[in-house]
C-alpha cells in the first residue's frame, strides 16, 4: 500500500533540489531488496543495499565508514578504514543477526564469483544492525544467510520505505522507526550528480523529537504513549556518484549527523551510530593490470555542496522512515504509534 | 557593559538546570581570562581557560579531545589523545598566532615552575584558534606572548562575554561572533555536579542560521547583509567536575557537535571544528610515587545526563557570544551585525 | 604428542622473566581451547580464549584493540574502542568463517545467560582471522556455530600450540604456522603482575625470517621451498592482570608489532595484523547499581615494563606457534615446512 | 668535516637499491637546511625539509602523518589528516621551540606569499620536535623564528648528516644521536620511483641496540656509559615520488616503525614517534579553478615495495644520524658518545 512521505506532510527538509525518486536509488545502479520477517515471535528482517551493477568484489568501489557512537556491532569497517574500498552489498539487519547475515553476504559472493569464473580469495562482508528487541524476539536470529540472497534477489530501485526489511521492528524517536531514504541533486562543473541516502532508524526519545524546528515530541510525550527506553541505533548507508575520494567521503559521512541533531537526537549512550558510504563513480579492478591507477577527486571546497546534501537528505529519510511505518504492537503488548498518526 | 544574555531575550534552550553564573567557570576552580587587541590594524586577541588551581603542569587533569573538522591549527591534541592529561592551561586566539600564543604558555609554565621549584622538562601548550582575518589583520600576529601571561593574570569567573580576547574579530554566521559560555547541572548518585562550555564562534552562513527552531537567518539573508562567505571555525572548550575517564570525555565531547547543527551548521569544509575538554574531578601527579593510580569513571549509561548537557550548553554559548557582542566593521568596510539587533 | 618450544633451541628471547607456564594462561583466569577440524577438504578451526571465570557479559572487562593494518575481518572492534570493555570470549578462525563463528559465540552467551538468569539484550562478539586458503578449503566454511561452543567446552591452561585450532592452516614466513604462546612477568609496587600473549600466525616472506637476529630464511630461501605468496595475517591477543586502563591498554598492545618487527616482517599490504587486549585486573558490572564506579590506572611511566613484555612475549609466541607445527602439504601438494626441521 | 655512513663500515642495511646520494634529497625537488645553536647553553637547532621547489601554499603536495606515540607536542598534524595535503616545508626543533619555530614558518610564507602576490589566508605550519635537554639548556629556547628562514635559505640537496640542526642535541639509544638519511629506489610499471627518508634520532636505550642483529648495545650497556634514562623521541620525515593517495602515504608511514624496531627499540612511554610524509608526484592548486581534479593511486598490491623501502631507509637513516655524529658532553659533563667508536 502507498504511504504518503514526508513531503507530501508539508515538511519541507532543506533547500537542495531531490533526485527522480527521491531515494538512494536516484544513484544510477544502486538498488535495494528487503526481506521482511513477520510471525508471532518475529517481526525483523534484512535490507540490502546492492551498491552497483555486476561483481562488486570483482570491480569494487570507493568507501569510507564514519562510526559516531561505537555502541554497535556493525562488521566490514576495519577493511574499509584501510583500504577504502567496498567490496560487497551493504546488509542491515538485527544486532544479534550480524552472524549469519555475514555468512549470507559470503554465501552471495561465493555463487557470483563462481558463476563469473572469479577466484574468491578473501571477502569483507560489510554488516550493519539496530536492536529491535522491543518488537522482535531477537534471541532468535530469525534471519538466515538464505533470507540475504533472497533480499538481494528482489533489489529494485522502487523499494518500500517503513517497516519493512531491517526496519521492522524498529522504534525511532518512541514513534515507529524503519527504513527511510531521500536524495539530493548538486552541480559540479555544471553537471549532475546525486547523492542518496537510506537510514534504518531506531534512535531518540519521544520527548526530543522535532519536526521542521516544532518540538512535537515535547507536545507528544506528555500524553504518555508508555516509551521510555532510549536504546537503539541509527544504520545511516550514503550512496553517490560525486567522484571523491575515500577521504572525502568520510567527510560527507559525518555531516550526516546533522541531520540527526536537528530532528532532535543528542546520539545517546545506547545509540550507535554508523554511517557507511561509497561512491560509484570509479570501479577499482581486485587484479588490477598496471601499477598506477588513474583516479579523481573533488575540488575541496565544493564538498559543502555534498555536506548540506548529506545532512538535509539524512533528515528527510529518517522523517520518511517514520511516516511510511505502520503503527505495531511491542512484544510486551504496548502500541508503538506511527507519527503519521500526529501530523 | 552589561550585555544581555540570550535566555533574557526569552529564548530557552534545552530543559536541564543552569549553574549559577551559566557559565564555564561553574565548574569550580575554573577561570578565564581575555587579552584584546583592539587597534586600527588589529581586532583580535587571546582567551585562556585556566583549567583548575595551582600547578597544572604538576598537577595534571584527565583530558580529551574530539577533531569534527580537522581543518584547522589547533596544537597540543596529538598528547592529549596519546596520554588522556591535560597540563596547561587552553588559549583560544587567531589562526595565524598560534606559535606566539604556544610561546607564551611555555614562557608561563616556565616561570611558575621555577617560582614552584619543579624541574620543567617536557610540556604540552594547548592552543586553539579561529580565523579572524575579515576583521583582524591576521598577517601581523598582533597577539604576543606576553598577552598570554596577561590574559592569565587577569583570569576570573566572571569573565566577559561577546567580542573580547579571542572572540574581537570572529564573525558567526554572517554576524558578530565572539566567545560565549553556558553550563548545565546534573545529579550522580544524588550530588551535583557541572558542566560547562565555552565558545570562540566563527562559523556558518547567514541564511542557516536557526535559532530555538525558527529559521531567523533565513529572514536576514534576504535583507542583504552583505555577508556570503563560510570561512571560520568554532572552538570548543568544555570543563567539568564528573568524575569521568578521558575515553568518556572523548564520548561527551563528539555531542558538543549536535549544539552547532541545531544553530543551522552543516560543518562547512573551511569551519574547522574542534572541542577540547577536562575534568577537575581528579588531578594526576606528574611523577606519582606509587605504580597504581587510583581513578574514577562514571557508570557509562549515565553519560546520557552529559551528553545532553554538551549539547545544550554549546548552543547556549553560541547563542550569548552573539548576542553579548557588538556591531563591528569588516576591515572592508562592511558592517558585521549583532544578533541581537534582530530579536 | 609434546612439542618443543623455541626456548628448548637455546633461543632466549629478551630479558624479562616467564611466567610458570610461559603462556598466555599464566594470567590468572584465562583459558584456551580450540576445536580443530582435519578432513580432506579442511584443515582449519576455531580457537577461543576465555578471559576471564564466570560470565563475561554481566561482568566485563576493560578491553582495547589496535590494528596495525586493517586488511581484515575482525569482527567486534568498533564497540571495544568505543566503550573499552571486552563481554565475550575472543574467538579465532579462518577468513571466511566469521559469521558462522560470530553466531557460536552469540549462542554460547544466549545459553549462559539463560542458565545464569540474566537478561541478554545486546552482545558484541569478538572475533578475528587469517586466511588459511593454501592448505583449507576455505570457501566451504568447516567451522560451525557448534563448533565454537565445543571449543569453549574444552578449554583449559594447558592448551596446545602449533596447528591445531584456527591456527591449523596457517602458513607464517613460509613455514608452517599456529598457535603459539608466551608470557612475561613485571614488578609493581613490589607485587606481581603477568603479560600473556597468544598468535595466530600466518604472516611474512621466507626470506625475511629472522631468528634472534639471524637471517635464517635469507639462507632456506635459496633452497626453494616452494613458497612465495605473501598473504597472511597475524591476531594477536594479549591478556594481562595490570591495572591498566583501555587507553593504557591500546598503548601496550601497538609494541606488539615490534616484536613481528624482530622476526622480521615489515607487514604487507596483505597481512592484516590486529591486536586485541583485555585485562582481568577489574571487572564491569553489566548494569551497575551506582553512578560512579571506581578504578585504577598504571602510572604512566611504568607503562615501559609492559611494552618491553608485550614485545618479547610476540616475538616469542611467533617463534613457539611455529615450532610446535608439523609440517603440512598445501593444497596444491606441495609441502610445507616446519621451523624446527631447519633448527 | 666529512664523516663516514654506516654502509661505509660494512653494515648493509636491506635489499634494495639505494638512490643516488642515499639521502631523502633524491627525491627530485627535496632540499634540507640546517640552522645549528651552538653556545655554552645552547646545542640544538632546527632543520627544515623544504618539499618541493616554489610556494608549497600555492601549490600544495599529497601527504599523510601516522602517529606512532603521541608524548610529544608536533604540530600541524590535525589538518594534514583531514585534508590530506602539506603546505609548507617541515621544520624540526627542540621540544619548547615549537611555538617559535612555528611562527618562522608563517614568516616564511606570508614573505613568499607576498613576494608571490598570492593571498595568504590560512596556514597550517608543520614542526616536529625532540627533547634535547640533556645536552641543550631547553628553556631558553634559543631557536628564534629567523633561524627557520636562515635554514631554508641554506637548504641543499647535499645536506650534513650528524649532531647538526634539529640533531645537535639529541642521543639516541644512550650514544649520540642527530639526522640521519636514506633513500630507496623502487620499481613501477617500469618505471623508476624513490623513497626518502630523514630521522632526527633521539630515542632508545643502550642495551637494546641491534645493529644488523648483533647486540651491539648489551655489551655497551655493561661499561656504564653512565646513560640510563629513556626519554626521547623520533621523528621520522618520508618524502616519495610514488604516485600514492593520502591514505597510502599512511599505511607506508607505519611501516618506518619497523625499522626502528630492528635496531632495538620497543617505543618506550617517553619516545613519542611521529611520522610524516608527502609525494610530490602531485601538486595540488591552492584555489583550483576545476570542481573535479584528475588523481592517481598506486595499485595497492604494489605498495609493499614502498612498505620495504621505508623500512630499510628508517632503519639506515637512525644508523647514519649516530655514526655520522660526534661525541659531545651532555649539560651534566657526562660524555656522550658515538657509534662509531665502537663499529
Amino acid at each position: 500500500m502507498y504511504q504518503k512521505r514526508i513531503n507530501e506532510y508539508g515538511v519541507t527538509v532543506g533547500r537542495l533540489p531531490r533526485g527522480a525518486r527521491n531515494k538512494i536509488t536516484d544513484v544510477a545502479g544502486v538498488l535495494v531488496g528487503h526481506k521482511t520477517i513477520d510471525n508471532e515471535q518475529n517481526k525483523t528482517g534484512v535490507t540490502v543495499i546492492v551498491p552497483a551493477p555486476g561483481n562488486v568484489y570483482d570491480q569494487k568501489l570507493p568507501a569510507a565508514a564514519f562510526v559516531w557512537n561505537g555502541y554497535g556491532k556493525t562488521a566490514g569497517l576495519m577493511q574499509i578504514d584501510e583500504l577504502g574500498v567496498l567490496e560487497t552489498p551493504i546488509a542491515l539487519t538485527n544486532t544479534m543477526n550480524v552472524g549469519l547475515v555475514w555468512d549470507g553476504l559470503m554465501e552471495y559472493a561465493a555463487r557470483q564469483c563462481a558463476q563469473d569464473g572469479i577466484e574468491l580469495y578473501s571477502l569483507n562482508p560489510v554488516v550493519g544492525e539496530c536492536n529491535d528487541s522491543r518488537i522482535n524476539n531477537i534471541l532468535r536470529r530469525a534471519v538466515q544467510p538464505e533470507h540475504v540472497l533472497e533480499a538481494i534477489a528482489s533489489a529494485s530501485a522502487d523499494f518500500e520505505e517503513g517497516a519493512v526489511g531491517a526496519g521492522r521492528g524498529t522504534i525511532c524517536h518512541g514513534l515507529k522507526g524503519g527504513v527511510g531514504s531521500a536524495s539530493r541533486v548538486v552541480m559540479l562543473d555544471g553537471k549532475k550528480y546525486t547523492l542518496g541516502v537510506l537510514v534504518q532508524s531506531n534512535h531518540g526519545k519521544l520527548e526530543d523529537l522535532t519536526v521542521d524546528g516544532m518540538r512535537l515530541g515535547e507536545g507528544l510525550a506528555v500524553r504518555d504513549l508508555g516509551v521510555t527506553a532510549n536504546r537503539g541505533s541509527t544504520m545511516i548507508v550514503v550512496a553517490t556518484d560525486l567522484p571523491c575520494s575515500p577521504r572525502q567521503l568520510g567527510r560527507i559521512l559525518r555531516r550526516a549527523s546533522v541531520g540527526l541533531a536537528r530532528l532532535g537526537s543528542y546520539v545517546a549512550h545506547g545509540s550507535g551510530e554508523v554511517m557507511i558510504g561509497f561512491t560509484t563513480a570509479r570501479r577499482i579492478p581486485n587484479r588490477p593490470t598496471a601499477d598506477i591507477l588513474p583516479s579523481q577527486e573533488m575540488n575541496e571546497i565544493r564538498l559543502d555542496l555534498a555536506f548540506r546534501a548529506v545532512a538535509e537528505a539524512t533528515e528527510e529519510a529518517v522523517l520518511n522512515s517514520m511516516v511510511c511505518a505502520d503503527p505495531c504492537p511491542r512484544l510486551d503488548g504496548e502500541m508503538v504509534h506511527s507519527l503519521r498518526e500526529f501530523l
